[in-house]
């Protein structure tokens, strides 16, 4: 495989997740930091405005825009899509990009801790997450494969599809120095990757580790009004990761009514209570557990 | 004193702590669970239309709108400035009230726990404080007195000086469950306590109890471009109500250096990373720890 001569570290990309803003302010004061001697780093805050106004978003979630067909489609004209097609040409074109590698910083206020958000099994990709846990054994991999093309993530305007890091539990609107600091070294891990891929240097791997891969999101019990009727159930609530067998508490009513889960398959919830998928009364993901394997 | 005869729970006052909003929506289902003999209870959501944006505020914060010079000032005009103008005819006038007393809901990103805020030694109101902490005796009695007046809080507009429940920590614009249940009992607890007030049979009550009182915010270290330029340090990240002692880490740079409190006085922190007070750069108040006595 061919060199990584073009890395792009953004942040921003959600207006008001606070923790990418703020490391590349810190990397622009001190760009040693993220340099390596076999690629050259370059910062991007991904969505001024929004992070101005302290919002997600001003029309519509960036980090849902760079699909080729919708970059490609100038009728959607909402501040984020433009700025899609802005980012599009700053870092792509999408269908032959400029830049190698794309590492988005997020943060989540559910309690999925150091996560490791990847969407290709691609050896390069596939080699940084396993590299990461590895220096973090504590993290995360969080595998949700699409097609580089058909993929509406930041990350896949990177030759390779790229690396979303996901770090929480924090809310909104500021920043927590742990999960500051623990963005900032895992983001120094995966330079140091590149750097020992582009050198030949890269340490012995797993064959396999075991990855958490994206299912179903699933809704807030509503009422006919659509209104929220019920909330994420306290013995769930911060246990991101952990098994959801048939009966285990889901949600609690307004009223204090526990709703059990009802599916036969064994579960595993992610993006437990997050705050940005409230307005859609989305109160968490379904996700399988399985193994991913490092293709020589 | 008078019996209490109207009591108004309101919430939503800032529009995306969401807490209460759900909270008014789950009693106006069933309103035997704030109904009590001696007394009329009514239910407010005090700013629906930043509720309904999601956000704090439209224009400005509502619950610093209602001194009664500000609320007699017809200059002031941003949405707040009406909205609480027009909850001064809803549940006043400041001057001489139609509601007796007013129970307010609000959360907190910081780890403040079960806060009882209160701003007058009024026994009325001192006897609800040390009668909720009877029954919850982790909640914490945080006292920051001013005169009815001139304070610019929502619950200044009934007869007495009346309550907020402060609750914490959760994110902006989601519920947890074991808050929202949290708040629920505390404000039963006031229910309770006022009608036992009422009928002659409050229980008794300890004669002084331990408060935390408001002295000052503290800003986060900013540039000369008013950049922020550290974070609460991760020592002091939820440890509200605890000692801050000179020399005791409070800030960390973004570059990784610790800034240390530099005072004399041993000082306790409250609304620790508070993300509502993020776009003024505040990091935390500083409080003092002292007693208060119940008068008889």
């Amino acid at each position: 495989m061919a060199k990584i001569k073009q890395v792009a570290i953004t942040g921003g990309t959600h207006g008001n997740e606070l923790t990418g803003v703020h490391l590349l302010k810190h990397w622009r004061s001190d760009p040693t930091e993220v340099a390596r001697s076999s690629f050259k780093t370059e910062l991007h805050l991904a969505n001024p405005k929004a992070n101005a106004c302290n919002r997600r978003y001003v029309d519509q979630d960036l980090n849902r825009q760079f699909n080729v067909e919708d970059l490609n489609n100038h009728e959607l004209c909402g501040y984020e899509h433009n700025r899609a097609k802005s980012l599009n040409s700053l870092l792509g074109p999408k269908e032959d990009p400029r830049v190698d590698f794309i590492i988005d910083l997020h943060t989540t206020t559910a309690n999925m801790g150091m996560s490791l958000i990847f969407n290709t099994d691609d050896p390069f990709v596939v080699g940084m997450a396993f590299y990461v846990q590895q220096k973090m054994p504590h993290a995360t991999l969080f595998f949700d494969p699409i097609e580089r093309m058909k993929d509406s993530f930041l990350t896949s305007m990177g030759r390779h599809n790229g690396f979303l890091i996901e770090a929480g539990a924090v809310p909104q609107g500021l920043l927590r120095a742990d999960i500051y600091l623990e963005t900032k070294e895992a983001v120094e891990h995966c330079l140091d990757y590149i750097e020992a891929f582009n050198t030949g240097t890269v340490p012995e791997l797993p064959e396999t580790r075991e990855v958490y891969q994206f299912g179903d999101k699933v809704k807030l019990p509503e009422n006919e009004q659509g209104e929220l009727t019920a909330m994420v159930h306290p013995k769930l609530q911060d246990q991101d990761y952990q098994p959801i067998k048939t009966g285990d508490p889901l949600f609690l009513t307004l009223a204090g009514e526990t709703l059990p889960y009802e599916g036969e398959e064994t579960v595993y919830g992610a993006f437990i209570n997050e705050a940005a998928y409230y307005d859609a009364h989305v109160g968490l993901s379904f996700m399988t557990k399985t193994q991913i394997s490092l293709k020589r």
